[in-house]
């Protein structure tokens, strides 16, 4: 064997990427790779639409069975995303004994322990680095470079167009709805963005962080998911104020032998170095028993990083094939300590609470109330400025709260006369 | 083949951290590495200091004979240190056919080459994640994860001690030597701190991360090398003032087809990613085609952290002996388009530049005049604080000017009369 050969299904711009790389770069990744990789055979539903690359017709083709099966490809790379028929492309590759490296985070989030099932049946390998943080090697960095250690925290800004979002609130000051359509402007933003902007995306990229970090399975549908729609301009400044910002994280906590999985805006103390990731970079920032905390940061969405690690999966998988070492580094390895998931209701963190009142003398006082009742102690309060509305902002740093509690405390005070708008509460991680 | 059997010579508080995750996590890293990674010997020069963990006496031994061309021994953790006899133990080792890990980052820098060529010729695995960064896997991030990328520039903040007496004059306002003495209060810092605040540590990661990450073997005595001795807190007051912190950088940068290698403190806009990492905190910044630029953090010094990145080491190599994959992931692949490396007088970069001179009318005239005549334009100028005393600092920040015509610059400008300390100057990078 001195080379591989490579079928890629989606001629999007990660697809176009991947082709310009291997054709641009051969000498070079030969070298790295051990085998030359070789690019036989591009699919896609159509061609007529201009791409920014020169390749030989001939590897073109509209029919995705040129590719699967077909014994003189090596390795699938699935670049068209979602979840029909890019599910029975990849299975079908799986069992006709073709490796596979995909992008694809919505997949693996759904349906990953059955993918990667038939692939340790079939003994293939498949890689998956691009479906989390871009070019940020972080798959790998949990799989092999911090594997001898039991992780207790991760925390990602996995979703390069909510920070973006969240960032242009921050430091331009202006509205959801404005830095949204500047997102959208500058091609941060899809048309629709609602897998974005609703912590969706953010949730497909936990799973996978989850499984391989904590050796935990997780279902998609059992993560507790917040987005960042009901963040106001408000909440960033008053956030400001007691010294954090507002980032939209995806969380994945030990706790005892349970595990806790959620994504949700959260504010972070300025002095946290996630709180430092601006625009649309991601970073991830993991705790282990014996390396401590490490961060790995990169540009989280784009082709190019995303074609940064296809490429460098399709190298790994090369060395394997080279030295017959295919399945040497299991996907994820079940952490028999991790006994459950840990359900929201149990998550105990401090909050941020922004209470919307009328102001009235011991309106305080009974929102405290209240919260003592729910065992739920203050760590400072702040009323904000005093404007000739009647309604003004009143603003509590909490302790640590079960979250069950907050929820019965809040619904209490919500009842309240004097309280005129919904209440906001947003979690605190350190 | 169940098992792995590793000897370990160097009882110090890494080889004990190593000692003690063998022991008290065997189950996890067997699940991990898919062998067993069974302590079979650890060598020291005495067993009389105390050390924080038991161990089967009968594993305890001085004679390194007992490990080192041991057939019984499969790996050999070098955690002693220094040049001699650590080189001629991994040689050894090497010869006889045992894989090695180690975290000697002195040796590998003066001697790697040497070291990786008898590795490869004896089909054996030399692994050293641990040299660089502590438990950030940069190593692996480098040969692997970023493998399809042709990296351009390599920032490092990876000596901690540097760092963290650089941040206490940032954040606390104290002098060198204030911060240096505190350094060595907390152990962050060793009786004899040369090493690391004069750059040589750095200089060491550096010749590794260069290796790595450009395929280019530069020797130690080619680095240009300046210490952290001569930053006096003027200088971090005023850089501040410009928007700047001074951070002990190891770069590596691609400059058409040469490449630049070398460690000084450097001004880094407060905007740059690395002018956050404070304290004993390491972070490399790696600039790639594809990628773009990422950055690795974490706590670079400890026992830890080190730990984490040998026992990491050792699961990645059972994976390797497991799968009969020795040498799959070559240390380093050449890269031939990098034809030599780049004089330090050829640099071009940015200078912060502090005169300490006289208050008279037309100074700053004939300074910027003499810089003028050699090619060096002017970005901005700040003259401080005219106190009573006779003798101001002005500080200027260039544009891009070569390292020759700088140094021709600032020995005539230092020839002045009205000049009555040395020039101070500083490289910026971006």
């Amino acid at each position: 064997m001195n080379k591989i050969n490579i079928g890629l299904i989606g001629f999007g711009t990660v697809g176009v990427g991947v082709a310009r790389a291997l054709k641009e770069k051969s000498a070079q990744l030969e070298r790295k790779a051990g085998l030359r990789l070789a690019l036989k055979a591009v699919c896609d539903k159509e061609f007529r639409r201009k791409r920014n690359i020169k390749l030989d017709k001939k590897l073109l083709t509209r029919d995705v069975n040129k590719i699967l099966g077909n014994p003189d490809i090596d390795v699938v790379v699935e670049l068209m995303g979602g979840i029909h028929p890019a599910k029975e492309f990849i299975l079908k590759a799986i069992k006709s004994g073709q490796h596979v490296v995909t992008a694809n985070k919505a997949l693996l989030a759904k349906d990953g322990e059955e993918i990667f099932r038939a692939a340790q049946r079939a003994k293939v390998e498949i890689f998956f680095e691009a479906s989390v943080g871009g070019g940020i090697p972080i798959i790998k960095s949990l799989r092999e470079g911090l594997a001898s250690n039991d992780i207790d925290t991760i925390l990602g800004i996995v979703n390069g167009t909510s920070n973006y979002i969240l960032s242009a609130m921050e430091t331009e000051g202006i509205s959801f709805y404005d830095a949204l359509s500047e997102a959208k402007k500058k091609g941060y933003a899809e048309r629709n963005p609602s897998l974005d902007i609703e912590g969706t995306d953010s949730a497909h990229k936990l799973v996978i962080l989850t499984l391989l970090g904590f050796g935990f399975p997780v279902k998609l549908e059992d993560i507790y998911v917040e987005g960042i729609m009901d963040i106001s301009q408000n909440d960033i400044k008053y956030a400001q104020d007691f010294g954090y910002v507002i980032k939209l994280l995806a969380i994945a906590k030990r706790v005892d032998n349970e595990i806790e999985v959620r994504v949700h805006p959260t504010l972070l103390s300025k002095e946290h170095l996630l709180s430092n990731v601006r625009g649309v970079y991601n970073a991830i920032y993991v705790h282990g028993d014996i390396a401590g905390g490490t961060l790995f940061y990169g540009r989280g969405a784009g082709a190019n990083p995303a074609t940064s690690s296809v490429v460098s999966d399709l190298i790994d998988l090369a060395r394997n094939l080279k030295y017959k070492s295919i399945g040497r580094t299991p996907v994820f390895v079940r952490d028999e300590s991790i006994k459950k998931l840990r359900k929201i209701d149990e998550a105990e963190t401090r909050y941020y609470i922004r209470f919307s009142c009328i102001d009235k003398p011991g309106v305080l006082a009974k929102i405290s109330g209240i919260l003592g009742k729910h065992k739920i102690s203050i760590a400072s309060v702040a009323q904000k400025e005093r404007r000739k509305a009647r309604i003004v902002p009143v603003v509590i740093m909490t302790h640590d709260a079960k979250e069950k509690n907050m929820q019965k405390a809040l619904e209490e005070i919500d009842k309240m006369q004097v309280i005129r708008r919904r209440t906001v509460a947003i979690r605190v991680e350190r």
